[in-house]
């Protein structure tokens, strides 16, 4: 849960909420929170942050000193201060379930509640979903790539701040991370957490022999040895082998930890030392700012590496930092209590917007694999005996036939009614499972870590016709103006 | 300041302390903080984040629910948990300034406190320099390419979580931003907080025309219309001109944003149309994925912009989004009470410590321009009279000799003692000013946006004898081993 979570919003929004409330506006409005392209160039997204989104959602509030606040910046009214110290969130929220495989052009949540209210949260909403889903998907990207061995999330003190770190460990746990070394994120989300040793604990001892052997001493059952301190294949292999022996004595295996180097190489060199030293249930973890292309090297040379440490890449994004989702209003309700379509229109027709309340439908083939998604008008039943022409979404004359699949469902879900949690979220553990064997159900080319197959996100015909109709209508007023 | 801290630590940290506790080596470590290329390919950083970190490292404590929680973990013993149930941080913290403008390969921070101190601190200190820093330095990039337009930072939405928001907006208005978006951060810090209009204010009426009036209205000082709704050079440049004209005969001048399109056609246009109406005093915004590249193409064309709005990047990092410090034993106390210098010696000689306690000089030349930087062991005493010869930090021979500067000044200051601050941290303002004329000082050829002169970092010829014996030392004992 986000804290003063009211006021982290763009100054913007409140003078908006302002403007709305002085002229009466207190109507209904819908906005669609969506993204326009897959990061990282891969075909998949995994949706995260659903859960700390309502649980801010349930709780804002605006404090007397912020209230203060914002009366000294010389904008608001009285009567309009007086509005935000009552303000709660009394909205619905629609969404897809935190684990979802997400696609771009498709919405993910959908808001309905006055647009004053809409309006605030904007910020908040985009801020929370676009991160977590950003660190999820690209956790999920790693895992595809590690083919089985373990993840562990390394990324604390590379992290863009604190909250940057808390949820970039909840978001890779659920994106398939094992673990996590971040012990408070451990104890607020029962994340397991994980860790190893640094190169100061070997260099805090007047040995590396003896470095290994106090910290076996005390944690024999745990014991990870960093052996790149001074020289990995020299004296580091050499002695974590003395003392994996002295812990093989004792019933006991360990691993040992490649920080530096050439880890394809050093990996072989270390796994062939250990083997041959009798140490065939010693493990191998290795760390040194990886990412999916750099495992996915690794695995397709035969590295005999058990466990990655991942830190930096994935709390981060690495050169992709950021999702790009906005939220754009899609509908408002008139004076007369009907709903009405709003479109944004662009020069560029990838970018203008998909008119009206709609719903997303997936398509589901044998083994339950995804085929294809079709976001529809709302009001529309799609059942699952039928064919649909799916039309692409920007382009005028592209479409295809579906009548070849075993079931369709809605993907956005009544999460939040009269501003209450209307379903208790599933435990993180449980969403991390959904998300790997939603994986492991989506087809292997969409998986490929570069130039990927385009999984198809299309509109329904309702749709393409009422886009069309507000589209000549804009283009009509717009050449009127000239 | 960071809630919770002292949990908010790689666990590996705390298993270590914990060895450090049972084997009775409570005693004194030096770390150094620092990072060893420029973030952005770029010739200069900005320091930044550390009065957050003093602040946090003065109140950090364990809650009995962290102690519990940690003591459910199965690997803690009650004698440690006892000790950290009191644990305060005691020791001494040397730090840069805030704002300094920092370089490659030379200490940022050192800390001097006990071994589990100072370990328990690594993560908590590296996750707040390491993103304040970066953030400061892209802001002042982009300030630098700039060229006098003013910077608002409008990051919120994509910044990596809300935490990754708040010290956002604080390290880019250290790093040259004249305002922020996020309203929190705006009364935290004390920064100035601006904003304009969203799309959906423009979609949220009947049309565009009424959208602007209304809202220059109800903010006639403070109007700045978003024109790219429809269509920027049709509807509306001129629904903006019709409103600028009502505001004009009231004695107020409006502004303009751009937030599509080709920003430097389309600011040119629009000011042509804005000055062919008398609106010559109308300002013009522009925002969409800007970083420092690209406005530093906007300024070379003479684009007519007074503002540039700039989130995604600026918060984040872009492509380049952790900047990569980190945190070493320098020295380590003997049971005899003295300090005893530590290296990690590396394959690379870019990645071998420098070993022992040390302090950083800045020469400077005339007008105050920062010369070079010289790494000397602590008890080196450099006086501004006499010529120093410069030892590249990692090559065996290459050196220069220093004469001709005005002054020298050490950069490391006492921070912390005892756990407490030993100086009130300047207002952030203060520090921003500091900075820009900092940024001032420098010569433009360290300020190119890529391909920079290279700053000069050097160490002493002491402590290149010093890290000579050691790297020796390791040597011959690795050759032993063999």
């Amino acid at each position: 849960m986000i804290r003063n979570a009211a006021l982290l919003t763009d100054l913007y929004e409140l003078t908006m909420m302002q403007g709305y409330h002085h002229y009466g506006m207190h109507r209904q409005a819908v906005f669609d929170m969506f993204f326009r392209r897959q990061p990282f160039g891969g075909g998949f997204s995994v949706f995260a942050g659903l859960d700390d989104l309502v649980e801010t959602l349930e709780t804002i509030r605006f404090t007397s000193a912020e209230i203060d606040y914002l009366a000294d910046q010389g904008l608001f009214k009285d009567d309009f201060l007086e509005y935000l110290a009552s303000f709660r969130f009394t909205g619905e929220l629609w969404s897809v379930p935190e684990g979802t495989l997400v696609f771009p052009q498709e919405p993910l949540l959908r808001v309905h509640t006055s647009i004053l209210e809409a309006q605030l949260i904007e910020s908040l909403l985009l801020n929370t979903i676009n991160y977590q889903t950003l660190v999820a998907t690209k956790t999920a990207r790693i895992y595809c790539a590690s083919e089985g061995a373990a993840i562990a999330e390394f990324g604390l003190r590379r992290a863009q701040g604190a909250d940057g770190a808390m949820s970039a460990s909840r978001a890779a746990y659920v994106g398939g991370a094992a673990a996590t070394s971040n012990t408070l994120a451990g104890m607020r989300y029962g994340i397991p957490v994980t860790g190893t040793m640094a190169h100061s604990w070997v260099m805090a001892f007047d040995s590396e022999l003896e470095a290994f052997r106090r910290y076996a001493e005390l944690y024999p059952a745990k014991t990870i040895l960093l052996i790149d301190t001074y020289d990995t294949l020299g004296c580091g292999v050499e002695n974590a082998i003395t003392v994996g022996k002295e812990l093989q004595a004792q019933g006991h295996s360990m691993g040992v930890r490649l920080d530096s180097g050439d880890i394809q190489y050093l990996s072989k060199q270390v796994r062939a030392r250990l083997d041959a030293a009798g140490l065939q249930d010693a493990k191998i973890a290795v760390s040194n700012e990886l990412d999916e292309q750099i495992i996915s090297q690794l695995v397709a040379a035969d590295s005999p590496i058990d466990m990655y440490g991942v830190g930096t890449q994935l709390v981060t994004g690495g050169s992709d930092s950021s999702l790009t989702g906005v939220y754009k209003l899609s509908a408002k309700e008139s004076p007369d209590g009907t709903f009405v379509p709003t479109m944004k229109v662009s020069d560029n027709p990838e970018k203008s917007t998909n008119p009206g309340i709609k719903q997303v439908w997936r398509f589901y083939g044998e083994e339950d694999y995804p085929i294809a998604d079709l976001v529809a008008c709302n009001r529309e039943e799609i059942a699952g005996d039928r064919e649909y022409v799916l039309y692409h979404p920007s382009g005028d004359f592209r479409h295809t036939r579906l009548s070849r699949y075993e079931r369709v469902e809605p993907l956005l879900q009544l999460q939040m009614s009269g501003g209450r949690r209307v379903q208790p979220s599933p435990p993180l553990a449980e969403i991390r499972s959904k998300v790997l064997s939603n994986l492991d159900a989506l087809d292997e080319t969409y998986k490929r870590l570069i130039n990927p197959h385009i999984y198809k996100v299309s509109i329904s015909r309702l749709l393409r016709q009422r886009k069309q109709e507000y589209l000549r209508r804009y283009l009509a007023d717009a050449n009127d103006a000239e």
